[in-house]
């Protein structure tokens, strides 16, 4: 039987409040077991962004990354976030280890093709190299991944935080049984935007069309949902979508996602 | 017999050129053997740190950190720098792993306590967990450690790059056979300082005491020496001074320490 892995994907809304922040790390640390954490921080990278007076463009709800906003995504995940999450997590005596994808070329990436719009230097992942990411979790560390990866020719490259949360899903699933939670400020997939209870406990994908169809399920959350199956289409175990309170056992609130 | 290592400083002069960069870490890179890399990057931290508005305070060479300071600090060195000499590192071949000392604890420092200076959220380092950076050294893994550490209750602080070199060669020592390289941009300990010929081959401690009598060592080269010979008394092998050629096998121009 494979060791159990949880994989934590963690919102930019939870790290952008320190209270918050504080609370998902302490119920993170607490997890009984071998775990990984991976996280974005949008609002962090455009507020330095504008601090230096940079154009920030957004398309469809993703980043232009050119140059200098890639400098600036890299001070901001793998600098100023990681490196906090890290040592605020071994205050809690959570052994872990801060991560990018060029470390050990655990992720590697090609910069995204420009088709219509031209993203500058935002990666598509090709390749997870799960024998680093399985020696440090073998010896006991956890660890944590900001949205960064590279080329492996020594171009880092903007990636988003879900896709890479369900790459490292689906490649350690091959040695570990893995559950993949994505942690949110919603309480999961809603019937009703508006109605925080309005919970769908579960979806299939015969639901998931339907939701889609209903337009239900839209913007954000059609990627995030479409690697969730394709990590459950993987040999990933289980998925769960809600609020970091799903991460303690006595909580039933939030949204699994089935084949 | 204990396995070779080789720790190799470099200084933030270097690292602002990016021409002298790319030709340090192709040197690096090509070195055969166990090595890890130190560095810091001060210059660039002050030109972020311009750009945001902040003021910059230098006491002795040495810059006083505070809060802003410090997340300055930390994007620059862990998150700019950093990432981007592990990914130009594995484009060269060199498996490299970027590490502060809040990754698995492994660099434990006390903010300096405030005396005639409050210098801000500096670290005077307590003590190096050696068994996750040997981890990594023993699985073919080059660690990259920026100049960050941390006092394992959720502290950042920023710590004297010279001072990481020493204190992890003398925890290193007990398991490999350590040389400490302190790569700057000058060819070594200069009897005349404008002379970049006058190098001064071998400084044994009587030969350092008369140094820095005569004021020949003085300024920021004073607290690096101190370390070097501190490291040569914690069963370091050997601690050489000077420009990156060094690192060849084929050059003899640079500065060699002994008891």
């Amino acid at each position: 039987m494979k060791p159990s892995l949880k994989i934590i994907k963690i919102g930019g809304h939870i790290l952008d409040d320190s209270k918050a922040k504080k609370e998902f790390l302490t119920q993170f640390a607490a997890i009984d077991g071998l775990k990984l954490l991976v996280h974005g921080g949008g609002k962090s990278a455009t507020a330095l962004s504008k601090k230096m007076q940079l154009d920030v463009q957004m398309v469809d709800g993703r980043r232009i990354t050119d140059a200098q906003t890639l400098e600036v995504i890299t001070m901001v995940y793998a600098g100023k976030i990681n490196t906090s999450i890290v040592s605020m997590l071994q205050a809690l005596s959570c052994n872990a280890v801060g991560c990018t994808g060029a470390d050990a070329n655990s992720i590697q990436s090609i910069k995204r093709p420009v088709s219509d719009v031209d993203y500058g230097f935002v990666g598509d992942i090709q390749k997870v190299n799960s024998e680093y990411i399985s020696l440090l979790i073998n010896a006991g560390l956890t660890p944590v991944f900001s949205a960064i990866t590279h080329n492996n020719k020594g171009q880092l490259l903007n990636t988003n935080a879900d896709t890479i949360a369900a790459s490292l899903a689906k490649s350690l699933a091959e040695i570990f049984d893995v559950t993949l939670y994505f942690c949110f400020e919603k309480t999961g997939v809603l019937e009703d935007k508006y109605d925080e209870t309005s919970v769908i406990k579960i979806i299939d994908k015969a639901k998931y069309k339907g939701l889609v169809k209903s337009g239900i399920v839209s913007d954000g959350m059609l990627p995030k949902l479409q690697n969730c199956f394709d990590a459950l289409e993987n040999q990933v175990s289980k998925v769960c979508i809600g609020q970091p309170s799903m991460l303690s056992d006595h909580s039933n609130n939030y949204t699994t996602l089935t084949l």
